[in-house]
């Protein structure tokens, strides 16, 4: 019987480097897969349809939300964003670990869906660091960085919903807590069940 | 400040391999420490004092039961047996992980003094190989062999009040499991909750 995979979400601010950690961890990594998520947004230059969204008409991503087919969903700035839950759930059915990379909002309604799932706060090493980081982009307003730190206060003071929190240092060491993180939840109890009765019973 | 260390509970069948895996995995661990358990019992030849046991009277080991220094302690065949409660704090104080290796009925009561300690079942790969490997010491006799494996049994129809199973296919693996558990403990956010306020206050 195929061990069923792991759920893993990823939250932290805008900014954190979450993007950036997962593009340095999952190359290579043949059990784990990154989710996709939906969007109606119009693609951004040089993002591609299916690597960096499936982007969808309106009308499609309401019908998912109709059919219940959302494992979670928020609209930004008049775009809707999801989590199609049929892909998240075949894979895992499959065997291999699914990271899902979702805002704090997203993140606790999962929570409350599939509490086996495991919580993965990226945090900056200090809002200083964080600050540094939006500027350096060099793609944000004055006003936007104050309203992208007022939204990453808050959401770091929720970072004690999650079941982990790695302090993102450096790209490396992140990746690393990352894989230490997903491997001993596939070690849970919780996530073994059927060893009990398999050891006892084929003796 | 030191960031306190992670207290790690130890427990598996007689004969599944917990001393040998320990035995591999603990040189070269400056930050993990195995506990010494204090026993009453006469030490067995080659057994060193301060090394395999603490090696006490009875009258010191009641004493201490007394003062209600120790962690957990029991009775078995005449000798008492138990974690004292001194040692294992300082040294997760400062800043090490402990490793205590209980029995069940220990694993237990721990569990409801420190409910942020993180236990670990340690599974033989089936009931067969855990009587090969009690047969394979020699040291056993039929009737005594019988018993362990009812215990045995008994102790891994209760493996799912651990927090992590691992199965004990070769050491090698066991040591790298335990590695990864005792990793993402101390990435849990219960561990680490001093973060929050930290990045958050240090602008």
């Amino acid at each position: 019987m195929t061990k069923r995979g792991v759920l893993i979400v990823v939250s932290g601010p805008s900014g954190v480097g979450k993007d950036s950690v997962l593009r340095m961890y999952m190359p290579g990594k043949t059990c784990v897969k990154l989710s996709i998520s939906s969007t109606t947004r119009i693609p951004r230059q040089g993002e591609v349809d299916g690597e960096h969204y499936n982007f969808v008409s309106r009308e499609v991503f309401e019908g998912m939300i109709a059919r219940h087919e959302m494992l979670e969903y928020a609209e930004y700035a008049g775009n809707y964003y999801g989590t199609p839950k049929k892909w998240v759930e075949d894979t895992l059915a499959s065997g291999k670990h699914v990271i899902l990379e979702v805002e704090l909002i997203g993140a606790l309604k999962i929570r409350a869906l599939t509490p086996e799932a495991v919580f993965v706060f990226l945090m900056p090493p200090s809002l200083k660091a964080l600050e540094d980081r939006l500027i350096g982009r060099g793609t944000e307003t004055i006003a936007s960085i104050d309203k992208r730190m007022k939204a990453a206060r808050n959401e770091i003071l929720h970072a004690g919903a999650y079941d982990y929190i790695v302090v993102n240092h450096t790209l490396q060491e992140s990746c690393e807590m990352l894989d230490v993180i997903i491997n001993a939840a596939a070690l849970r109890t919780s996530h073994q069940k059927d060893i009990i009765g398999e050891v006892i019973n084929h003796a």
